[in-house]
């Protein structure tokens, strides 16, 4: 059994990884930690978990999770991941941060999109970036994971095939991401209240998103050039999912079949991508919320010989919890898919 | 013109008194008083209203709305609304209050389901109940009218007959009423997070709710004799709507037809009041949302010869703002359905 | 492993049992039959199988089944049941039918509510009521058994141990069910249509849905005495869950700490039931969604001394397709909970 | 008063357009047609209306309608009002046709996207595209109006001031489109039904929607060049609003003052347009929703010289319905805005 804590477990990205990690069966939870739950019970905070896991939620005691824990997930803001990985990272543990603190090879990017000096660029340097797909074998090895986001994930999924073989003009990528209103967390506000967000949706940070560097980065050392894009965020009134829309016009007359092949060759093996064929309907939300997949479709427009891409995950497991425990597992040596093998829910 | 003031205007009710205040045809607004947004402009806080009303918010001017105002809509918790009307009333301005300050006839009642003292019980006394299915000649000489709530509204209206004719046994009285979020106001708090009522419902307030109190009091004051009830409020995770599912026995075997008549006799004439006979489907909260209209539809069931009504209204419209202007068109004898006569939005 | 065939596999209850399988570690799926998508990979109808569940849906092939499988869940409309649970039976394959065909110990009952002559009355009586709860024994033997559907589990298992213990006015029970869009099927109609339905509710069927028949017949077997109620259901704009609001008058002045205990005693050692003590917040469906379990809590209305019962499942899954592996696992003697032990998913 | 006809009275377009009708001051309906339910009131069809609009709906009588009307809204698919405005157009009948079948400029564009001959290309030449804010002087004097559709309509306005001052690269535009589910009308079908679009969101037809045509040949006209774009339709899970995201290179380094200014300029004076400034948040579907107001904001992103445009309207209203009426007042010379001049719900 894996000894695992989180700190971080009540929020929605934590209670999410929390509900994961007990249907998990070679996990063994040593330490809730929850800030503003400690204390209670968490059954208490999440009422779906009353008699299901009764385990009181604590404040952080780093011997405590030092002396119980083989890794530990940090599901915290920026900014208070980077201080508490340093911490755990001197201790010995191995440690799966779900912040964007340690995501970056490039710190100044870090520091200029984020605007704050990081405390521990050494970390950060060694710090493997936890998209599987890609950095597999780095991961196995690491002792921090820096595990992407979901808007970075169902960005990079897609695109990274296409970048890896020039096949796109990179100058012309745009990313029309759509989001269910977990991403934006559980604190109450004006625009995530029932009433605001029903029956609407709406754009933000247009033009100025974080994940903005987080994909341009990732997509330009694929590349071996820079990379800058358009992306543009929206929130929908639903719970879950991530839904991107990616337009790139292509840099030669290539058709479906050919570009399904790069996809597939490209991710031969993966267990947690489905690739759409060019006769099938395109992915939508309900066929991958609840479970750890990626679907990926496209459609190439002849007439502009430019390609759009439909790609979804649902964002609060592939997009967080689920994506860290394909990483643990990784990292522990057992089967990737542990934990992660139910399909998405539809209903 | 009838010139219109109104203190609290940015709340979930406010807002929507106003957008149907400018939509009527004999109304001028004089003042929008709004102590969290005073010296912005109204379309800043609703943006709907941009290029329709840029009105700038105030803060409460008593000096101010005397000199402009006929009437004054005062939509603020209660407590607060109570030392306002006073005010009010002492200038000599018609008040029409939102809150639950000055519906009771029975001030104790008031006061203990309240949990404060009223400090103008003698202005209380003198006010109108405003459902003017029941007291509009009361209302026209009104210089408090006391508007009832969504809750209220449709608990009482499809009751009263049944009550006012002796026709069901009111010790079995059970109103299983469901609300759109909007009821629970504009204020962010966990419960109405997007993401904790969405594909949610709730029940609250079993047994305690206030409201229980002014529907028991309004069918005593019809039946002549002291009626106790059970009301349930449940939030749908919808913007809008009241569904009450009212249960009661038959005093005696009364079937559908005599029912109906009862009712379309009771209602004759009443603009906003459709009574669904035998044949039709029941009422749904789309053929009255966007609308002053309430329906109401019944099922006899004669194994167990008990009445099953069901009521609908929108809760902004006829549940508040709607019935508002409703009474203002009363007391200032212009027609009834003036500014109100639009139907349901069904889409 | 058991070996396990559906009948009626693409249906909302079918597609969720076929969900929950796939996750079971003691299945094995012989065949996937469904009439309208015989020769269909399963994951061409439901995308979110793709990759994981690419299994062929056949036409109904008796002997294939009989040769194959040592259960067979049939998930059809009632009357399609009753007669191919009989060649099932005959053959010697245990069944588990998710229709109201084999439910009722009286078969005028059912006849009489479902308005058809039942064609195997005698496999009918042998046939043991689903409802692990209360005839877990009876089902570890059983070689047809009724699977209950999701508005009866919700009514019947908050219920039992007041009537089993004389608690309540049996002539003043009151049903208000509520329940998502999934319990209404998959077959596209006018009042399932995306813009009928949502920002809408509606009930149906008052006082006459078939279900009532059953929650009476059941509860008056535990009662020993003849007992009628009121039963109204409703559709949510949701996808997933019954929520119940259950008033009864007591028949004594009990308080909430003796009916608590009351309620824990009977569902002592119930993996899947949790009850709600006074102090708690009241079960919402999002407490049980995803899981199969059933909360229950409740409020002592001492005014009227009526208690008021709030019951939720997910009708999909306790209230269908886990309820009916529950069975299975105590058919074959495997642990109760083998499939079932995920929490519910709250977001 | 002006008489009006509708043909396709029981369509979500329809109806719509039936809804604002009634509370158009200067309108008087003279027949209601529908095919699917000639025979039956309005008000049985549309709950909404009851005792609001009691209107039978009628078969197609061309003579009836030819007596009693001034003007004919067609709402029909499109094909079918090809041949039924001819028949108007002959009995010198003003028509509003709400289909495609009368929109292009150039018949063979039509031929090609719309996949029929058209048989009465003679009219489709005279009539007038019916987008006021660009020809609101022909539609004075049309006897035939093309009623633009609501993805065009949100995409056109926000691109109009743009591609007339050239300040965009023509070949970089890409409008990502969002739409409520009443867009893809009454209807039920699978993917429209409640349980499969709830919590789900899915794009549709990409490349090859008809709408793009109609959208490339108007700003083509603008521009007086060719112009070619990507257009992507999806549905949302909610029932009204066009929320387009588009995206474009500018010609030059502009800020956005400049546009600002260029836009306040171009939609001076125009009733139902709003610009949004710099400063203020983006359009949101609840801003415009239950109006006729497209609102339109937009961000300079300075670092990749492109600009990215969100516009927002009502589908039904000012995509439909809406701008339906605002044409019918133009032709008949009375306010442009009667009937119209309330604000979006919001709520």
């Amino acid at each position: 059994m894996i000894n695992v804590s989180l700190i971080g477990s009540t929020g929605y990205a934590g209670i999410e990884l929390v509900r994961l990690l007990i249907a998990h069966p070679e996990v063994n939870i040593a330490h809730l930690v929850s800030h503003s739950h400690a204390g209670e019970p968490i059954s208490h905070v999440y009422p779906n978990l009353k008699g299901i896991c009764e385990k009181i939620c604590t404040s952080l005691d780093i011997d405590a999770i030092t002396a119980d824990s083989d890794v530990v997930f940090t599901s915290l803001p920026h900014g208070a991941s980077d201080d508490i990985v340093q911490v755990l990272h001197e201790r010995g543990i191995k440690v799966i941060d779900l912040s964007g603190d340690f995501r970056y090879t490039d710190i100044s990017t870090y520091e200029k999109w984020y605007g704050r000096t990081h405390n521990s660029p050494h970390l950060s340097n060694m710090a493997v970036y936890g998209l599987p797909e890609l950095y597999r074998d780095d991961i196995k090895n690491a002792s921090i994971v820096a595990n992407p986001g979901c808007y970075t994930t169902c960005s990079i999924l897609p695109l990274a095939p296409l970048v890896a073989h020039n096949l796109i003009d990179t100058k012309s990528i745009i990313i029309d991401a759509k989001s269910g209103a977990t991403g934006a967390g559980k604190t109450p506000s004006q625009p995530l209240h029932f009433c605001e967000l029903d029956e609407n949706m709406r754009a933000y940070k247009i033009a100025t998103h974080r994940h903005t560097s987080e994909i341009e980065e990732k997509l330009s050392l694929i590349a071996d050039k820079d990379i800058t894009l358009s992306f543009t965020p929206h929130i929908l009134p639903i719970k879950r999912g991530i839904f991107c829309t990616i337009y790139a016009n292509l840099n030669d007359k290539y058709n479906a079949d050919f570009i399904y092949d790069i996809y597939n060759k490209f991710y031969a093996d993966e267990p947690f991508i489905y690739i759409y064929n060019n006769e099938e309907t395109l992915p939508e939300l309900k066929f991958v919320n609840g479970s750890n997949h990626c679907h990926i479709g496209f459609v190439i427009d002849k007439r502009l010989n430019r390609i759009i891409i439909v790609s979804v995950l649902d964002n609060l497991i592939k997009g967080a919890g689920g994506q860290a425990i394909q990483n643990m597992n990784i990292m522990f040596e057992i089967k990737e898919t542990t934990g992660l093998d139910g399909p998405a829910w539809y209903l």
